[in-house]
């Protein structure tokens, strides 16, 4: 039995919240336990320099956190004058996951801004983003395609993200909140696609190692809680959209 | 008639829910219209190298916006690695108006440092901000008291802010929203205290001025929308916590 | 009886020394008391981006402090690597205040760069620094009029500042030095036009509060007060161009 | 066949030249095919604020690139003031992964700052920097063990690194050169012990995914490579630091 | 002849006015020619962290120029965030050459900063601040020895610099002004003791170059110049301090 | 005898080992005694802002040292943010010292960046670099010029570096290593050309001083190891591309 009395294989209640903010593209809340995390996506009608002319868009994210979000006052990196080596890491991380489950050429030259801004952090605030972010993503292109500046709905797949370790018990566990992230011994976040893809995979002993066979249970208690995160993205998009994204992915 | 229909003396829908993040000391999410603000309070055990052994507390605040609480998506200051002058003089405000409620003898050595992030922008977030944090503050003092850490309370009368205008039609009205506040001739902020003392008055004719006569106005429209924000302050406090703002007042 | 023996009502000795430098378009050397003040204004050919096309000029400010114009040596923001948020609010203040006085369509798309370089501090650096701008911005935009290079002269009305408060005596006065401005209770900015109009008006209770008849008070004595700068400013402009202004202010 | 005419696990041509430099406690120049990087260890006397009093050690470090290591200059992170986040996240998995091999506490308050320097870049400089760390780092640990400064060997395991990766062609190659990297599917970075234990696993398909299998063959690549690599590691280090180094593993 | 109409050997009108400032220890405005640079000396009871407990102290420079000391408005280094190399280079130089005129010890473990701020510039202001800085810096110095803080005066000589080129004419000239200083062919600072004996020499061919015998004559221009230097130096401090400094020399 | 049993006019042994690096246009290593620099050339083929449409060439050069270059392990200037005075300094010296050696009309509107990186540091870093950097620089333009990218050879001659000083017993050594650049009472760089005039000369006495005689001794040190690296160079270069060089300084 895990601190919070859940299976090892269960998550925490995750809902996601659409259209929560009024000004962005696309937007949602969602809550992942005491996670909270704002995920907006802006669609802005260029591209960075170095992709000019080639005809393709592209989607980068930011990511910060309230200072109170944490139990202890982080001080803000606007006021440190710069962001940390952790930020910037989660960030490439979100920002590269989107963009395998987006066929780029299909957006236009246009970019896709992710901003996930964290509220109340309670461990697994990056997998959050993503699974968030994925949404609030899929609902700005969604908007730009019924408008018709899309030829074609550039979502190729379904794609979320969570976290998977192993306890100081030895046993691997889905979903790991704050105090479960602090003493697991592995920690591994598994992005995948709705079709069982892998998109990214970190596993980190921090301090420690992991054998093969921890690995093969670790990536399958990660599939089990997927399986269950691409059920509610599905529910927050809604039948139509949804049905958008998964006829992208049969192309 | 205002933009929104509003009458030229009515404050927008305000709501202030208390306790909106459970790390905090003190917080609220306050609404104003579609302005939302996460304002929260946290107490740190020490003040400011300046201030070390005068045996009194400090009150400092920040302030940021989501990027995409406004229409446009804002850079964000971290990403830019410098705060805004915009920012800074925001947060130089709601620090030194919160200051003006708070015997700080009373504090201690103690920093209670403010954190006000702008969700949703619509015209009027330093006022709601200032509105806000003085609710998120005094519920963290009223924790530090009521566990015995000081020995009287140290707030000593209720604060609050507004924005008053005058609109192109020449009249004087009561918390802008954006559309109004980007085509006022005449911008004024008032902070102001429960007893109807000035705490501040910061009062503008960017790119024109504003006569002797209009000031009045603008003054009797910011003491009629305070007196609202006020009951509002009051109700989320509840009665206990009030009482005792009330008899720091008559101190 | 001030501290320097002055009325309650009564300025310190002010001078304004004219085309104290050699370099800029317009130049002067303000002193207030034992503030000391060089303000220039450099005339550039072109607006910042945002503004670009629309066929109108900007103006803009920056402030700064020799390290020993203050009694204890004040580190340089170059050295910090940034800016302070005093530094920025003042900046800001004067940028602000001199647009409010000059019609930006006539000057083209030209910048007016207006650099104030406190030599010596003794209190009420941004209002010496506003009213001694204005002296040196008159003389900058005299030289492109009379060059041909204006069709109509821009400035619309003098324009000064002066800083007002009440001691700990409970009396109002105008023009604080040092020592009053760090003892006064409450401590209020006023920028006027020359036809008495208020351009900004900046009142705060620094850990106090001002009732609305000490308002009254201090916005009565800031009047005198701003009477006598504008005097100094004409005698400074010399009869042609302070007739300049005069029509202006008539259109 | 591969470009440069590789099996696909066979490694470049990999060599360690240890005590590369005199002044570091311990140093290297390690080069597998045409990356070359400069590693070394330096020891100081005092851990991260964070860690004072804890009793342990500290292991961190530094990556960079001279701007003619690539083909194009690359603009110094030093003239640009501020560090990439590649640079960062490269860092951050170098510290991480050398803590795994040691135990903090039997180096007592000390860090030992790891700084990896690319003279010449064609791919691989994360790992090959892991790879030639380990080896300066075991260097400057011995240097302290041997004067007595350290009552046991810190070191518990080898440790070195190796990128895998799955080519158009869809094949499983090991320590990918600049070419294959670019336009390599999936490209993963595996740290691993000496036992053959994960240390860490980074698995990234920028603009593609990977299946579970293909995973399964990417990690029988890495394991293949990273045997050669202790092979090296060991004739580097020679005899009697390797079986200090296996007698840690033991325990 | 010069295009000023002076001799090669002549300097420009060189002025010292002393107590320029009412804060800082010591304080002059030095003019030569169109240059003038206001240069102040501050005493701080401490030396920075490498030199404590050394018993000795330190001296530092700083060196600024308006934005419109120059022609064309230069950008503040303030709102750029980084001072530039020039900058860096005239301040490490001012710092160094007067640490060659003071005995260290004598000091105690006290700070000189030194401030060299260029109202407006017209060539030679390293040298104008060098030869200006060393005045303030000895009245800032007699007061302590005055109020009994030092046991012996510890200024050692005279100390002040000028700059000498190689006009297109081939002629060796003193004393530059900027226009000569853009078309030289060889620009050379020399900063000599009263006693005639060099502290620091820099000279510089900017794509060009200067045989043995032009060296020779830039010397020898040199010398003269600084011999009417100390002269003014000396008229500037008055008999009794210059023989303060005399009695050091002959130490 | 000097420390390490050399000569007063003796260098160490130096080395130039050209086309170190695979990737830059031209690059050296250059080893004098264990002082190590990496020096690379790097064409681009624009020249930056302020010069373009000049029809000219630029050389810029930029410098660094490793952490552990140093005895005592130096922070990283990127991890700083900051480039230090030290480091702007040599890199602005290092730039206009081979300015002086190259006609800028004949590269066209390109520019040569120079990269001086210190592997290991004993003394004589930026006159190393300077040297070196000569090297690095023909090989780059040598390319350039054989593959008729221009109509004439740019270099006009050789040009090198040393220092000299005054050691404590009062002798004129050259080539510093540096434990004597510590203790020496004058330090002395010299830039020179092939044919023996001077390029920059930067003598300074940290807190100490020289007389004109000790000068002359300096001068004529300098000039005895010169005349030693210009053959060092001539041997690295090869006697084609030595030959293009002497035919350019006829001219």
């Amino acid at each position: 039995m895990r601190f919070d009395g859940r299976e090892p294989l269960q998550l925490r209640p995750v809902h996601i919240e659409t259209n929560y903010l009024k000004n962005p593209e696309g937007s949602v809340l969602i809550t992942v336990g005491d996670t909270k995390v704002i995920c907006s996506a802006s669609i802005e009608d260029r591209v960075p320099p170095f992709m000019r002319g080639e005809g393709k868009g592209w989607i980068t994210a930011e990511y910060s956190m309230l200072p109170r979000a944490t139990q202890q006052r982080t001080i803000r990196e606007s006021s440190k004058g710069k962001v940390t080596g952790r930020t910037m890491e989660i960030q490439r991380l979100i920002g590269r996951a989107l963009r395998a489950a987006v066929q780029l050429e299909a957006i236009g030259e246009r970019t896709v801004w992710i901003d996930c801004d964290v509220i109340q952090a309670d461990g697994g605030t990056r997998t959050a983003s993503i699974t968030g972010a994925f949404v609030a993503m899929a609902l700005a292109l969604e908007n730009l395609y019924k408008t018709k500046k899309l030829k074609s709905f550039p979502i190729t797949d379904f794609l979320a993200a969570t976290s998977v370790g192993i306890l100081e018990s030895g046993e691997a566990v889905v979903d790991l909140n704050y105090p479960e992230d602090s003493a697991a011994h592995v920690d591994m976040n598994v992005v995948m696609t709705g079709s069982g893809e892998f998109v990214e995979l970190q596993g980190t002993g921090e301090e420690s190692t992991f054998s093969y066979s921890q690995l093969q249970e670790l990536l399958s208690a990660a599939q089990e809680g997927l399986a269950k995160l691409f059920e509610i993205q599905k529910e927050a998009l809604g039948g139509e959209l949804s049905s958008l994204i998964e006829s992208g992915k049969e192309e």
